[in-house]
């Protein structure tokens, strides 16, 4: 039999992701057993009802008995929630995280340090646009991608610590890799923070445009539009979240998109047929690497939805 | 036993849309024979190996018997397709196409107008992002809407003709609406259009960043950038064609667009939190819209690829 990589761990935060997380924890055997806490009282008891672990009315009683504890809360609770599960952390265990932004978490938690605690924000890959416990599900992380970002200065115990971590990220059937904060936020700003953003402004540009009625928008959003709304359905406060904790990567890409889109403008107005193209064709092949990186299929989705099926 | 809209239609473009218009034609009864023809031979003789109807060496061979003829090419060479096809079509038929764009096709096939022949413009709002005829099926425009922008100034007999062409639509399983060309591209340039250009551009930006590696870009796509890919994969010329021949209508949209993503930048920088929320808050009303249309499934898509299946 498969024993648990961690005895008991805590989950802060009951949403897709910390559901998920223990959904996962227990289907695969990576937990013995999870402790929940949600700041949301109807939220913690759903979490309970719907098997996804023990409910305890405080942080401090959540962590208390945990090897690991994992902050699965927006990015801006991240320093409220660290603050009230450190000092009730017993020496040895791990303090986790999977906010979409490292540099900002990876200093707000160090702020709070201490002795024995080991510090180790991580971020998974993975999501859906649906929020709160009854959207988690044990299979989110599998094939998906865990960063780590630990201290590159943590002693042997820390070091032992990670591996344990990566192991349990292994377990729920994540492929973890490893890199500092900052590279994190540049990557993550570029895969999927501009995205995101991308995708909400045009949903509000559809919305604002008096000219076109937004019956229209709905009846004939798939022809394309569709598939911006999906990612636009996220979690408002996590995604506000997000932006203002990694302004400036974010900014830094959001540059590029600007000078790269006016091109394309100038090419539209101009009638330069050559230059669309050609930036058209190098999408394509941006899109198969994907496909041959396991990363998404290569069956046909975009007339998806024809049947209700599929 | 139902009897076909049309005896005969001709597909002029063996593609996905024309591939797909062919095997539903079939498959519904709305048509009782289908020739064939494309400017490429391989493409020409694959449309017919695999079923989608007759193979004719020209276009006037292909338009000659038929009762309905479909250009089905990009917008670009709708007016050599035309040009090709109306000469000899017999009186009383229907010339219609699937072009993504209506007012520069609608002026272009017009100028060729040829009494007794009916000039109906058209465009069926579905497809995938792959191309070919390999890549037609039958259930494509199931449950899709097909605009149609018929002349106003038709007589009785364009009228019936148009009824037709509306009947045949709905025999594949369309929803059929009819509107005005310049509407037309300006709906479009909102839900189609715009949506594909800033995917293509997204993508560009991700390729070109060169403090991020592209093996990272494909690494972590399924954090947003994936959904994106999706998209820019469709066909580049047929794109190309789009936003040359819907070039004013998509840089009003586009003018839209940057002045919201100005506004959005501007929030980041100041850290302004209430107006990301807002507008973060208000696409996902935009995004249930859609899925109370039947335009979308609200089924959790996002992670649809941790198990190669969904």
């Amino acid at each position: 039999m498969t024993s648990p990589v961690f005895e008991r761990i805590a989950i802060i935060g009951c949403g897709l992701i910390g559901g998920s997380i223990s959904r996962a924890a227990q289907e695969k055997v990576a937990a013995g057993a999870v402790s929940l806490f949600d700041a949301d009282p109807a939220v913690l008891s759903r979490a309970a009802e719907i098997g996804l672990g023990e409910a305890r009315s405080t942080v401090a009683e959540a962590v208390a008995d945990a090897d690991a504890v994992f902050l699965c809360v927006p990015v801006g609770a991240m320093r409220e929630a660290g603050g009230a599960a450190i000092g009730a952390m017993r020496p040895g265990s791990i303090l986790t995280d999977v906010g979409s932004v490292k540099g900002s978490v990876a200093r707000e938690l160090r702020s709070l340090a201490k002795p024995g605690i080991h510090i180790i924000p991580g971020h998974p890959i993975a999501g859906t646009e649906k929020s709160g416990p009854d959207a988690a599900f044990g299979s989110l992380f599998e094939g998906r991608w865990c960063i780590l970002t630990p201290d590159a200065a943590g002693d042997a115990d820390y070091k032992a610590a990670s591996e344990r971590l990566a192991l349990f990220w292994e377990r729920l059937g994540s492929k973890v890799d490893q890199m500092d904060a900052q590279r994190h936020d540049l990557v993550l700003a570029v895969t999927s923070h501009l995205p995101h953003l991308i995708a909400y402004n045009i949903v509000a540009t559809a919305h604002d445009m008096e000219s076109v009625e937004e019956g229209d928008v709905v009846k004939y959003s798939a022809a394309g539009f569709r598939d911006f709304t999906r990612i636009a359905a996220s979690d408002p406060t996590m995604w506000r979240d997000v932006f203002l904790n990694n302004k400036e990567a974010v900014l830094e890409v959001l540059g590029r998109f600007d000078d790269d889109l006016t091109a394309l403008r100038k090419a539209i107005r101009r009638g330069d047929g050559e230059t669309l193209f050609n930036v058209f064709t190098h999408a394509r092949g941006i899109r198969r690497s994907i496909i041959e990186a396991g990363q998404d299929t290569a069956a046909a989705n975009f007339g998806r939805d024809t049947d209700g099926k599929k």
